[in-house]
C-alpha cells in the first residue's frame, strides 16, 4: 500500500472531523445530529411503552430502525419515498441494519417490554451515511434510555446497555485500503466494506461488496484492520460526548 | 380583548424569536434552516432546467413545494408515510400551499424552462409549521434564482422575482386574538388562521377556520390586523437575512 | 366596479339555479341531490353506530366527511384515484374541508356515539362542487339525523343540531367580484374565494387564493359581503327544502 | 318449474321496470342513467383520439370498461376503493367483463384508431348492477359512436356498430328459474347466471355460478331459455330509447 | 364439425398428458404438481386453525385459493406483481374462481373452524392454468384434509368433502370445438370456456366468452358435451392418484 | 471446535446434496431448478434485447435479480407480496444481493445493449435460500448467454463471461463454524454469514451477522475457511453441471 495521499489531505486511517451534538430535538428521549464531514444524520431515539404485537407477554424489549434521506441530501435531488408510494430497497436495506445493529447494544430482558425505535435521517449526504447513522444513533439510544430511567419507566437500577455499538466504511481506492470514504472516494472504490463493532472490539457486522474487482483474503484482512482503528476512535468519541452533562431540560 | 398575558409572556401582535440561517445546506442551490421558537423546519430550494411534460415548450418555468414531517418532530412518534405506503391529507393540503404560496414570488416567464422544487422537511413542530415553511421557503428560492443566475442558468440581467412572501398563523385563543401561536396556544385556539402575504402587503392566501366557535366579521378583521403586522415584521427579517453575503462557497 | 354583464347573463350577486332533491337515494339514511346550474352533486349522510377508534369511550359522536368526482364529470374524462391507487391532494383536501365544515352544525355530546359518514360525489362539475356539496350534505346530514331520532338511535327529545351550514364560491373576474363562479369564470379568476358560513351568519370557513393577482383588504371585504349574500340565499332554500314532508318510506 | 309468486309480485320471466334516460350528463360523448328497478347506474362513454401505446399504429380502435360503486349504494356503507388504495377482486372482474362485452359491439377496424372508455358508476344497488351496466352503456356507446361521426371524429359514412348488447341475470331461487334478480333474490339463489347477448341472439359471455347446490343440464337449459327472453325485451327497449332525438345540445 | 387434425395430434375431445404429483412439497398439509402438456401449477393447500373475522364463532369454516403466476411462466417474462404493488383483474379473477370452485368441494360445517387456503401457483404456463390449477387444487385439499383428520384438528370420524372437482377449458378453434387447449389454440379460438364440476358431473361453473364472434345455443351446447367428457376423465385421474398411499413423512 | 456430530450427520466442512436440473422450464433463455437438501430455488434467466433507460447508448448490458418466495415455501404459510401490495424489506435486500453477485459474472460491454433478468423462486425454503438462488442462477444465466450466442443475439465469437459465482452460507452453531445451514442449524446460529465468490477463488460479497454474540477476527477468519472450501465444491457442480450438454430443444 503505497500512503498517496487522499484527495482531502487526510492519511488512509484517519476519520473525517466527527461532531457529536447531544439533544438537538426537544421532544425525544434521546437525540443526535452526528456528523461525519459533510455528512449530517439527525438521529432520533423514542422510547415507548410495550412491544409489536407477536412479542407482547415475553416481558422483553424490542429495537427497531428506520432510515431515510430527504430529498435534497444529495447533489441532486431525488424524490420522496412517501410520494412514490413506497419505500426503495436500499432504505430499507439500511433500516434493517441500523435495528440489527442497535440491536447488539441491549439487553432485551433488561429492557422489559418496552420500545426504542431509531430514527436517521440523513439531512446531508456525503458518503458513509449509514455508518454514521449508526454511531450516532448509538449515543442517542444510551441518552433514551437515561431517559427512561430517570423518569423510572426502566428501574433506574437496571442498566440495559451491554456495550456500546460504532460502525464505520472502509474501502480500497486506487488500490489502497482507505477509512470513512467520502462520496467521491466512494463511487471509484473497487470494494466498499461497512464494519458494525461492538465497544469492546468485536464484530457485529461485516458487509464487503466488490464494486468493481473481487476481492482477496489479504486484501480483506486489511480493511477490517482499518475498520477497527477506526471503530476505536469512533468509540473513544461517543464516550467523550456521553461523559458530558445532557442539555438542561432533557 | 382583556390584554392577557401569553404563557410565554409575549404580547398579542408579538412573534417568537426567529431565526434564517441561510445556506444550511452545501448541495441545495438555496437552503434555509428556519426557526419560529422551537418550530424548526429545513427549506431547500432546488433549481433544475425543464418543467412538468404538461407545461412544455411555452418557455414558462414552474415552483411546486412538498412538506414532510419528520417522525420524532412531534411530541409522541407519528409513523412514516413512506413506510405507510401514502401521503395524508394534512401532508398534502400543506403542499398545495406551499405551491401556490411560492408561485406568486415568481414571474414563470422570466424564470424560462426551469422547475424550483421547494422541500420543506419539518426537523421539529412546535406549531406554525406551514407558514415558518413559507417564511423559510422564500428565502431559499431567492438564493436559488440567486445561484441559478450566478451560474447562468437564468440570464444575469432576467430578475424572475417579482415579490416576497411571508406568512404567519393569527387566532382567538381564550377570546382574544393572538399573533404566532405555538402548539400549547393551537391546540387551545376556538379560530385558527394563516395568512400569506407579499412583501408589499396584499394577500395572497388567507385560510381562516372555527376549530370551535364560528367567527364574526369584527373577529376576522382582528386577526387581518394582527397577520398584517406579523407578516410586515417577517418580511423585514428576510430582507435583512437576504442583505448579508452568502457564505463562501455557495 | 363596473356592473358588466356575466357571460350567462347573472348579476354579480346572483346564484345559479339551486336544486334540492331530498332523498335521491333509497338506502342512505340522508340523501341530496345537489345542483348548482350543470354542477351536480350526490351527497349521502350515513348514520352509523360507534366511533373511531381513538374517539371510543367519551360519548362523543363524530362527522366525517368524503368527496370524489367521477371520471366522466368533467369536460374530458380523468382517471381513477382508485385505479391509481391513489387519493390526490385536491381530493384530500376537499374531503377535510366537507368534515371540518359540517363538524360545525353538530354538537358532538348530543350526537353519542354515533358517526355521521359525509360522502359526495360530483357526477357533473361545472365550477363550485366543494361549496355545492357542502351545502347538499348539510340537508343530507339533517335528514340523517331525522332518521336516526326517529328510528330511536338518537334519543327523540334531543336534537344534535346546532346550526345550519351553508357555502358558496365568490371571486374577482376581470376586476371585478362575482357570486357563484361556474367553470368559465373559475377559470379567469384572478381571487377565488370559498367561504363556509353558519344559518346565523357567523364565518365557519374562510380560503382565499390569490390565484394570478395579490388581493388587498378591500378587494378581501367585498368578496366576503358577496358571499354572506349568498350563503344567507342558500340558507332560505335549505330551509324551504327541509320544511317538506320527507319522501315516504324514508 | 312451479309458478310460485316472486315477492314483489314479478312472473319468473319478468323484468323489473326498465329506465334508460340518455344524455343525462352534459359533458360526455354518449351517457345514459339506466335502471332496473331500484338499481341504478350511471354509465358515461368517452369517445377520445388515441389507443393505448400497445395498440398503436395498427388503425384499429379500442373499447374499455371501468366499474366502480359509489360507497352508499348499498344497505350499509362500504368504503372506497380510492382510499383503500387498491380496487377489489370483484370491482376488477366487473370491469374486465364490461370491456369484453362491449368489443363484441364494435368492429375495431371501422373505430380507427380511437378509444371508447365506458365509466359505470353504480348510484345505487339493488342486484343485477353489472347487467344493468352493461345494458346501459351499450346505448351510451350508440351515442357516443353518433357523436363521433357527428363532430367527423369517425366518417359519418362509417358505422363502426357490429350489433347492439345487452345482459341480464338469472338465476334459480327455491328451486325456480327467475329472471332479473333483485338483492333479496339473490341473496337467496343457489345458481347465479350472468348472460350477455347479441341483438341478433348470440351469446357473448355466459357465467354461470353455483352458489349453494351444484346445478345440471337441465337447469342451465331453463337459465338460458330466461335469459334469452330478458335479453330479447331488453334489445327493444334499447332500440325504443335510441329511436328516440337526443337532447338538443348533445 | 369436421374432424380436423390438432395441431398437437390429439382427437378434439382428447385431453392433453395429466401428471398430478402429490406431497411435492414437504411442508404444506397437502401439495400437488399438475401438468396438462406443458402447464404446470403448483397447488399447495394449508390447513390452519380459525377462519376470518366476518366468520367467527359460526362453527363454520373456510376456504379461499390466491393464483399467481411466476414472472417467466410466460414466453416472454412479466412483471410481479409485487414489484408493480397491486394484483391485477385477471389475477384477481382467477383467484376468486378458484375459491369458489374448490368452496363447492366442502360442508364447511364439518370443516369446522379451519380455513383451507389454496395457493396455486403457476410454474410454467401453455393455456388452461385456471382449470389445471382448480383439478390440481382439489387433490391437494383432499390431503390436507387427510393430514388434518390424521393430526386431530378434525375428528377423524368427520369427512368434509362432499364431492371432488375437476375443471377443463373448451373453445371453439377454426370453427370447430376442442378440449384442453394449449396456448397455440387459445389465442386462435373463437370461444373460450371454462367449466368446473363435480365428480358426479353437476356443474360448479360456466363462464364462456366470445373472443372473437358470438357463439348459438347449439355450439355451446357442444362445448358443454366435451367438457363433461373432459372432466368424468380428470375425476377418474384425480380418483387414481389419491387411491396411492401418500409419501412417507407425509 | 469440538467436532460435535451435526443433526443430520454431515461433518462441518459437508454440503448438504446439491441438485442442480438445468432447463427445468420451456421458455426461458436459461432456467435451473437447485436443490440443497429440501431447499429448492427455480432461477429463470431472461435474456432480452434493450437495457433500462438511465443505461441507454452506452453499449453496455445489464444484470438484475428478483428474488420471492412462494406463500407454502415455508412451515407456515405467509402472505403474499402482490397481495399485501409491497415487497418486504428482506426480500429487497436478497434481490439486490443476487443482482450484484451476478453482475460480477459477466463482462457488461462484451453483453452489449441486453439486459439479463434473474429470477429465483423459492418453492420451499429449509435455510440458505439466497445462497442457493445465486449458486443456481449463475448456471441458468451460463444457459441464457448460450442461448443468446446460439441464437446471434450476441455474437457466437464474443463471451461474456468473466467468472463463474458460487455462495454458500456458514455459521457458529453452539460454538462451532458450519457449512450451509438448513434451518434448523440457521435459528440456532451465534453468527450467520453469506458468502459470494468466483469460480477462481476471490471474494464477492461477504455478509457477517451475529445474530446473538458478537464474534471475532479469528471466528471470522474459520467462517472464511470453510466458506471458501465450500463455495469450491459448489463451483466444481456447476462445472458438471455445464459439461452436460442441453436438453434438445432449448
Amino acid at each position: 500500500m503505497t500512503q498517496t495521499a487522499r484527495f482531502d489531505g487526510r492519511t488512509p486511517d484517519q476519520l473525517r472531523e466527527v461532531r457529536i451534538t447531544r439533544d438537538w430535538l426537544d421532544h425525544a428521549e434521546g437525540s443526535v445530529l452526528v456528523e461525519f464531514g459533510r455528512t449530517r444524520v439527525l438521529c432520533a431515539a423514542s422510547l415507548s411503552e410495550g412491544v409489536p404485537r407477536w412479542m407482547k407477554g415475553q416481558g422483553r424489549g424490542w429495537v427497531t430502525g428506520e432510515y431515510a434521506m430527504l430529498p435534497r441530501a444529495t447533489h441532486t435531488r431525488s424524490s420522496r419515498e412517501s410520494v412514490k408510494g413506497r419505500v426503495g430497497g436500499r432504505t430499507h436495506e439500511i433500516s434493517r441494519l441500523i435495528g440489527r445493529s442497535l440491536r447488539a447494544a441491549v439487553d432485551m430482558d433488561k429492557l422489559g417490554e418496552n420500545t426504542l425505535q431509531i430514527d436517521c435521517d440523513v439531512l446531508q449526504a456525503d458518503g458513509g451515511t449509514r455508518t454514521a447513522a449508526i454511531t450516532g444513533a448509538y449515543v442517542a439510544l444510551a441518552d433514551a434510555i437515561d431517559t427512561g430511567r430517570r423518569r423510572g419507566w426502566i428501574p433506574a437500577a437496571v442498566d440495559p446497555i451491554v456495550d456500546s455499538i460504532a460502525a464505520v466504511s472502509v474501502g480500497i481506492v486506487n488500490g489502497a485500503p482507505v477509512l470513512d470514504l467520502p462520496y467521491e472516494e466512494d463511487v471509484e472504490a473497487d470494494t466498499d466494506m461497512n464494519v458494525v463493532m461492538t465497544g469492546s472490539g468485536a464484530f457485529v457486522e461485516v458487509q464487503g461488496t466488490a464494486e468493481a474487482t473481487p476481492f482477496d483474503r489479504s486484501e480483506l484482512g486489511r480493511l477490517l484492520d482499518l475498520a477497527q482503528v477506526g471503530c476505536a476512535s469512533l468509540t473513544e468519541l461517543q464516550r467523550a460526548a456521553l461523559a458530558e452533562p445532557r442539555r438542561s431540560g432533557s
